[in-house]
């Protein structure tokens, strides 16, 4: 069979944070045609001489002017019509953020967040890529804490009972929650407090997680059943 | 950015099968300069107007002579360097067969089973493909049972046994592995038992899944604590 380098490589990236409430997710618009202006996920090229990651470390940089971010490949997502251009492989990534620390950047032109289940339609196949990112979180939440990267140093049990709801696209018994969450062990209670809202009657407790706990159980998992 | 259609694509499948003591796996022979004659995993190129899976199925079609195997994406592999010809990005899959559809198949020239730890030098980075197709299996009998998969229809329990210590890389006890996998209810004592070795004093009893609990288990998947 012949060799033909006659391929092209993508990379994209689904981003997501947590604002204490909701999800997050990065789209871009697409800069040229076809499609100029059209939503996307954040993509670019990959030269035959880059490396996949290094691309994709990049342009996150580019777009959030940040340079420290972890991320994991999703998949590769290779469909032969995928790109009207031509075959295109797209390996894509995705990436937990902390919302302290990207809420008050100025995006990239053409770049915005959006909320977790209200994503546009966008190009080719990339809200496919972006629902594997979800179902990809959704394990990730029933087998690790990721608390640690989504949530700011100090929150409420609201906000960890958000953040799972979120995640997990499903409505969770409040007490039942909150019992079997206490259970784990992971949360440390500050004894400090905060009002959650303007005209709170009653201020929520702030809690941490429990570092070594939660090492621990990064190392070797867990199976929340909820 | 200059878009280039200069990459090449190529597929490996990584095939477990369970011999009821040993997991074995595939390896093949590079047919082609360079390093004609090198063992490999099974590897096809892709053409740009090819279904990656398609090839992927039709060269395990080719191997081992069935048509009907159950593939998943493992990674894309797409590290700069790893060919020497340009850029091929491998985008392996891995499968999990039953010894016994397979241990009669005549392979075709150049194929052979090795067993799971005793893998050969490869070439490129297929060394690293096969470890991650071992990590895959190790999270993956950690979380669903793949018994059905691997398994004959009626096995003992030192089978099952060896399995897990085969895919876990490591010594069970055998008494608490019992009494733990016992729990599960997984397993149906079928009251037929069997001689595993010649000169064996004791009968071994053979079980059948549990079909029903197993399918519940495998959708909702469960955390083996070993």
């Amino acid at each position: 069979m012949a060799l033909k380098f006659d391929a092209a490589l993508g990379t994209s990236v689904v981003v997501f944070a947590f604002d204490g409430q909701h999800l997050r997710s990065l789209v871009g618009a697409k800069s040229l045609e076809p499609y100029k202006g059209a939503p996307m996920l954040p993509t670019n090229w990959v030269k035959a001489n880059d490396s996949v990651e290094d691309v994709a470390k990049r342009m996150m940089n580019r777009v959030l002017g940040m340079d420290q971010i972890y991320l994991e490949q999703l998949n590769a997502f290779a469909r032969v019509y995928r790109n009207p251009m031509g075959r295109v492989v797209n390996i894509a990534y995705y990436a937990l953020l902390n919302w302290d620390e990207v809420k008050d950047i100025k995006l990239q032109e053409g770049y915005r967040w959006v909320n977790y289940n209200d994503e546009p339609e966008m190009i080719f196949d990339h809200n496919e890529i972006y629902e594997m990112a979800k179902e990809r979180l959704k394990r990730r939440v029933k087998r690790r804490p990721i608390g640690f990267v989504l949530l700011p140093q100090r929150f409420t049990f609201n906000n960890i009972h958000s953040l799972y709801e979120a995640c997990l696209g499903k409505e969770l018994d409040k007490r039942n929650f909150r019992k079997k969450f206490m259970r784990s062990e992971l949360l440390i209670d500050t004894e400090e407090t905060v009002f959650e809202a303007p005209g709170n009657k009653k201020p929520s407790r702030l809690y941490e997680f429990n570092q070594q706990k939660y090492e621990k159980l990064t190392l070797k998992g867990y199976d929340f059943k909820f």
